[in-house]
């Protein structure tokens, strides 16, 4: 079967050609979602607004939903008060309270004054939560049965008050002191028997989140004990709201996304990446730049105090992009590790000693094997002159093998060993600070993505450069 | 409200004492992935085998789909067949397609005997369908309704066939030649008046998934539309299955880990970082840092080429690291935004050409803002003596400020352009490649989070270190 489609040339015929009949019919076969996004590239939003006054109430609320911002600021700026108020009657409270924050001040009043005065109260109160909190991802429209109720008794309450729940398949039941005794999935109410108490058939081994819990710490909760919808509590521990499933997938998202920026030292966008304008990205960009040129300073530092060695023996700056790649690319590895686990919370800064066994063991196979390979083929790339070291009498005899000389042999295997014992140790230090900086940052509850890798880079540049000159010291002898 | 919690020690010491009535209560209160979490520490899996003999049937299939597959396979081999049968007839087909895939082969065989015969056929199907397809991933258990049906006959048949689906939240609605013509939501039906055609209510907007479809385009499909569960279809469009949302996320989970796994170059571990052996771990890191070993010879040799350059002005060589890392960082960040604009389905390769416009105008601003900056902070560098450069005279009036010979300003002024000029060309161009990469990728249909990082360092230090030289030769004069 073929999925349905929708083109923005499409829509717009249909709305030029006045066809109220087959606008209509196309929310019945699209998915709104599909159609918003055709709309949102009409330049006339009069057009758009010719689609809110066609279809039937029950599908502008999520239309207006999807929509972009600037999008939504035009229709409410072109909207009567009347017009306004049927949609936002429609929405959920948590997604008109993402609108809100994301309007400009005036059009944030009109809204408000057409909302009835106890919404307003809960907007304004759900607007007040820290951003990323579970109290400002929440919504407050929830289904509450009394836990006295029977099987029959609950379906009856559902049935009249559950209409404009975000969701009724998951229900809270609560004892005549309002406190939350259990929760209760829709299924289970269908298979009851009628006469059945509910309190038979809740589930009394439900878990909730506090408001201010951050919506990661939800978006866990919810993932692991694969629920529809949890619980928000407040300090008092009373229920105010619900977080359902594809909240959370949003902020799964959100998250990841931010995770994966900080990880590549770009700060998370606000916008999708599309809308984002160029000055704005580079705004996100510049600054970790500008870091780590900042902290640069030290390996520059690290160099020029050895400038007459390298001067004297050149072929030892041939190989300081390999150094650097290399190390920084192995802490890297153990850093994407440590990252992603922590935020999962697979592990976290009390299975220190324990990762750190594990991850000294497989950080010296690694050193040692890619260490082995290195000496190899550094000894490969200088004998066949791929690397010309001019310390070495190159010739044409070399290419054939019959030039082995001790003295060039030697100052090969100098070379190779020097080189591809920085590696080594580089590469098994890194590893070592890879898992310290995320796993200190968590400790002390900073966000483990954003201090490691510029910190990472030049901890491993400056002891891989001072390593390199330290025993190239001792074996050239200066 | 405080959520329960148990330890090892506390349920190991119910199973020592043969609590049963304490064990079944824990049961109660507690969710059973917390309590699954709490047996898999103990050594004797005849401790775990009591609670699966003392608890009610409805648990132990739950119980045993949350245990780790070393336990599964242990607790298979204690138990008699009866008792095996019976959770694995609790099992859902999905979850223990999932386990036999995890499972030694003489395991499975024996699994497979306890199960009816037609299941078995089902799930050798499911067992053949290619790893991360819908096939693969989708269980058998869905609702179906007929659409001929009313609201209060097709509660009724859920309350008769109902009980052993994976959800009842959204059922499939099929014609009497068995097509799908549409989903129903389990909470509209319950809204429905008894006698109202289901047809009326069902939504006929779904979207399908075919049985050949990556997971991670189901994934995408069930976020989009906010489903709670997805059909899938065969290439005859006939329903054969359904992946629900919980599944979804546990899908989106392993492939975003999986792409930040890549692009940090190591390749994807099967089991969690904690069960990962150290060798195993090492497998996966070990090819990553060695392709870029490999790939590293290029800028040595261009190194090698310069050596009698390097050699005359070793000062040359103190910038190589800030070079090479200031480069690949500002190419990573636009693969990271890249990378993750492509998994989610937000832009493709047809939209080449407006990112190439838009990443190029915000690639200008970054690279000449941080060239300034640059020219300024080597400058300052120099001249503090932070960086010492032998080719000026460093004395302590220098520091005081009084010494500003022309000479000294003018060698500072040349290093500075040339390390500032050189780290301006190299960041454009570093996030041009940084666009080019993983587009090209996806529009191959290659895995663009897999090749990008290693071309991209090893392309941005090669040809860094050839614009350096090359300029370096028409400012020194060699």
């Amino acid at each position: 079967m073929e999925n349905e489609y929708i083109s923005t040339a499409q829509i717009e015929k249909l709305i030029d050609e006045k066809k109220v009949k087959d606008i209509r019919q196309l929310f019945e076969v699209v998915p709104t979602i599909d159609i918003a996004e055709a709309l949102s590239d009409i330049e006339d939003t009069k057009k758009i607004i010719f689609v809110f006054k066609t279809v039937k109430s029950e599908y502008t609320a999520d239309l207006f939903t999807e929509l972009k911002p600037e999008i939504k600021e035009d229709i409410i700026n072109l909207l009567s008060n009347d017009e306004l108020a049927d949609i936002l009657e429609q929405q959920f409270t948590d997604d008109l309270v993402d609108d809100l924050e994301e309007l400009p001040a005036n059009i944030v009043t009109r809204v408000l004054r057409n909302v009835p005065k106890e919404r307003r109260a809960t907007i304004n109160k759900l607007l007040n939560y820290k951003e990323d909190s579970a109290g400002s991802i929440m919504t407050t429209e929830f289904g509450v049965l009394l836990s006295n109720l029977t099987a029959d008794e609950a379906i009856a309450e559902i049935r009249k008050t559950g209409k404009n729940k975000e969701t009724i398949y998951t229900l809270f039941v609560m004892d005549n002191k309002r406190n939350l005794v259990g929760t209760l999935d829709l299924d289970d109410l269908i298979f009851a028997k009628g006469d059945q108490k509910i309190t038979e058939i809740m589930n009394r081994d439900f878990v909730t989140v506090n408001v201010n819990d951050d919506q990661e710490e939800v978006a866990n909760v919810v993932k692991r004990y694969d629920l529809n919808a949890v619980a928000v509590l407040n300090n008092d521990g009373r229920l105010i709201g619900l977080v359902t499933v594809d909240d959370v997938m949003d902020i799964i998202e959100e998250e990841t996304t931010e995770d994966i920026s900080k990880m590549q030292m770009v700060s998370p966008l606000e916008d999708s990446y599309l809308e984002t304008s160029p000055l704005k990205m580079a705004k996100k960009c510049v600054p970790w730049i500008v870091v780590l040129l900042i902290l640069g300073t030290f390996s520059s530092m690290v160099l020029s105090i050895f400038e007459d060695r390298i001067a004297s023996i050149a072929i030892l700056a041939a190989f300081i992009p390999v150094l650097m790649d290399t190390g920084g690319n192995a802490g890297g590895q153990t850093i994407a590790l440590m990252i992603r686990g922590i935020s999962l919370q697979e592990f976290g800064p009390k299975d220190f000693w324990k990762i750190m066994r594990k991850e000294s063991v497989s950080a010296a196979i690694i050193a040692v094997c890619v260490g082995i390979f290195a000496f190899v083929w550094f000894s490969v790339e200088q004998y066949f002159g791929i690397v010309t070291n001019s310390n070495l009498g190159y010739d044409a005899s070399i290419w054939i093998g019959n030039c082995w000389s001790q003295e060039f042999l030697l100052e090969v295997i100098k070379v190779s060993g020097l080189v591809a014992g920085t590696l080594t140790i580089g590469m098994f230090l890194s590893k070592m600070i890879a898992v310290l900086l995320p796993m200190g940052a968590a400790a002390i509850k900073k966000d483990p993505a954003i201090v490691s890798q510029p910190l990472l880079t030049t901890i491993v540049d400056v002891t891989s450069l001072l390593v390199y000159f330290g025993m190239a010291s001792l074996i050239f002898i200066f």
